[in-house]
């Protein structure tokens, strides 16, 4: 099995469901990554064991979703220099605008490179680093390039009802 | 000099020109108290320790302040039971939402006590520090009840410009 | 039967299914608590009569839930030195983000300790309140710590499905 | 001098800022008012004694303007059946959205009559009363009749730089 | 049967799911009014004539509901100076954001006296209507009392599970 | 078969749900158009050759509808001067308001007519075409006034539970 | 001197600020135009003049400005098929979100093309309307289509400074 | 000169105030960029030719700031897959939130890396871009590294005024 290229960590195990669509993404691309478990605010002691192991362990950048007052991906961000990637998971009640903006608004200095609300962002954040890596990683390069092509495919096949005009 | 019975935190030292109005009110009601910059992402390992070690350094609570994605408190709440008040620093482009949320959304688990946004939220923290401490200190109790008064009085001697009417 | 430590209030009875969360915390956590509904603005002068009696009743602080314009934990404080910890219970069309604004943005002088909207905020409103007591009441402490312990371990046994590549 | 018909009250003297413009459109019309501060969190056995005296000593309607969580227009309504009209006052970082949701979100029971946020809401309030007391006060119905002619004229009247074009 | 002294407009048929509210408490309190539909914007010949007949009809106030970019209240109170009441009704997508906005946010010298979204606005505009009736109608006086007296009972009846703490 | 006068696009095959509405109001009113999808994003070269060709395929105006980071309407109307009717389409989460204000906000230079969010927006993006097209196609323009006045009836017949009050 | 082919309306003379960016887009394309003061709600029955005869008096197009609970431009669209372009004006508090809630929220029905707030909106209706005007009157065509190619231009021939690394 | 390793675009020369952010700490890492004003809405061919040759010309990732209905970073990203990291630029009415909500909520498929709105999501974007080049430019990692260290000893120097209390 291939050592991990990337992290994959989440604040709770309920924010799976928005997460998925990353994993999903980095294994149709066939980049190895880890998932795990790490709570800013339950677990803080990981979260830094975490970032700090994370460039010796070889990964190229880390995932990171969370909901509400979310700090997981800022944290990470604050212990580590690999490129940490944010992903607002939507709150029950405010839809992932607490979210949003609790990772993106981040100050100067240390940056989350932060996408769209639920699924489509981590989805995009699962693309973007398959991006990252392509550089150095034909395989990767190729498999998204591929997976370009297939999407506007799609969009091109997309057929709508005819309208019923003469 | 008395040990301080507070923490104050903040995220910059810009996050001073609100703070300050927490720190005027606990001067004014003599409760002693050390002030700092701690910053969650720039000095995370600071961070931790000061967490760490305040319940045996007698901190009976900690106010901290910051602004944009606010990590700070969230974070403090996540390394000790020690009480975190949460103040919310207005941001430059979003006026202090982004703070509001970031601090006061916190899953549950690890509470942050938040006030309101900006001075009136500093101050206040300090006037519920006050409280905290109220019952196992009779001076602070005294003193809190005499700006309870104070400030009641102050209202009721407020004058109005004379409607012009006959 | 225990004499209570704190009030849990609410501005009306739907509200318990949002409070509920505290209530069950405070259980668990084997804090002595009385429970009702005062209403701000159906009954203004229960709500005075509750406030202005909370102290001598022994309360040490109370935990105040309500939604929209959500005036009962501001006018709690209005009345009592006794500290307030406010709930924004979700609205029906504004999810809560008015329950928020109406409890978080206290003017200066009265403070409301604001908690996250929902259920989540009750529960941190609930164990806020026993890190509060923790110093007076080592039997609350210990709870508190053992419930940070379970709450830490149980992220840590935290499992996801295994990435499928090989 | 003729006792007030109607009440112009305000959170803090700060608020006058706002509120005179109330004042100017009832002394304009020749309503007889009362002004004064009375703050719901600072002086609440105030607020209670106003309204609870308000009937009988003859008010109509009150005005009542405040920011931020903005509680005094609702907590009179709750003492008085006397009609209550509230007006947002801006508030320092959230442009006065926070006042609003305060005022305007009542729960069903307790009406507040809400007005636009700032200066235009304080003049509205005060032509409102005018025209809540136009039926019973013929010198107030002719004097806001009056008012509403000399707006439309105005706006009749108003003159643009003219197109450049031949 | 009695003329009405209310109207009750609303920009479409599916609004009177939230002005039910209203209705339903007119009747309990025996204020006779009329119901219909009038449109601001597939209307505007009806809202016109409506308005201007208020008064001769003997109207004494116009309660108002209509959602999204709502112009109803406004409009009906461009054109007659008998007090109008705004009830923003809940959109699809903004969920009545949009409505409060479009109806409160006046410009200066037309008022429209705004009520929280949806149903608990619709109940209050009925309630503050009653109000202002209220010193010339003593039945309808004394049914507002008697009303808000029962809904105190409530409250002070309001039952919770009890702790089960010992 | 007429050749088509309008072009309606969309970003996704999803957002049919929404665009039909403007379809289903082209066909009532005869208006002969071309529907497809067109991704903004994924198919960023169909978008440029639509938009290209437009003009001189006769297109009089092109209805585009799209979520979230809503890009097609603005970037057709940057590759062709005839004119973009932008229809918001709601979003997972934030229900559209990003999809609005991606839309809306254009910069100085190359507009977009933009709707309401949603089915009604989308509805109205079609009237707003005929009424475009209505000084050149006489039928047109009568089909337009014709469903003008049975909208009119619709509201002037439309019934509502009489009051129960004798 | 031409018959005027839009009218340029707002509801107040301070919109003029805003406005003013139509107007000048208009003259450099050699629109004829008129302006003037309409205001929905303080010249009501103007309004309903100007809309009914915009069409007999030649206007192609109407575009309407204004502010707050801005109902112009939509009361103009339900009294007119012309086609109203919507422009809302920033407003004091609410930095014209809720201008632009107000227009461009319409319902099923009426259309109200919306464009950006403040002068970017207001100069972009003006060459949305020439975008509208320009199958008719070669001369606009040529205007806008020269506008647009010394836009572009002017992007291209932009400047920064340069890096200052060799 | 060394050949740009990435490109840093804006929409208007205007956004170099807060583009200027980026450029500051790209040259004070020593990452040789280039920065051109580039403009999806007033020069979508040269936005294509740009993002066709990026990846060609050598470029590693494109930093592009825009405001309000912000289009370029997402238009780049459709165009190229060079990683393309989004700015969203204060804006006049809206303060960035608009500019925030086009850039970071792009569909599932093309991801745009988003930073804070404002100078500060500028200056993480160049960070960030510095953290993605380390692995193969030592200089960089180094560079980073080093600022990574000063910008901690900044916060652990910074002081504030002693609290007064003996």
């Amino acid at each position: 099995m291939q050592s991990p290229l990337l992290g994959l960590v989440m604040g709770s195990q309920s924010d799976w469901e928005t997460l998925q669509a990353a994993a999903e993404h980095l294994e149709a691309l066939k980049i190895p990554f880890e998932a795990r478990v790490v709570s800013a605010h339950r677990t803080p002691d990981l979260l830094f064991q975490y970032a700090e192991t994370a460039a010796q362990r070889g990964l190229t950048a880390i995932i990171a979703g969370a909901g509400g007052a979310a700090h997981l991906p800022g944290m990470l961000a604050a212990k580590t220099v690999v490129p940490v990637l944010g992903v607002p998971v939507p709150s029950r009640h405010l839809q992932g605008l607490d979210s949003l903006l609790s990772i993106v608004q981040m100050p100067k200095g240390v940056p989350v490179a932060t996408f769209a609300i639920g699924r489509a962002g981590a989805a995009n954040a699962a693309l973007f680093a398959a991006a990252m890596l392509a550089p150095a990683y034909p395989a990767i390069a190729a498999a998204l390039a591929e997976f370009r092509r297939r999407q506007e495919r799609a969009v091109l096949a997309a057929t709508l009802p005819p309208p019923t005009l003469p």
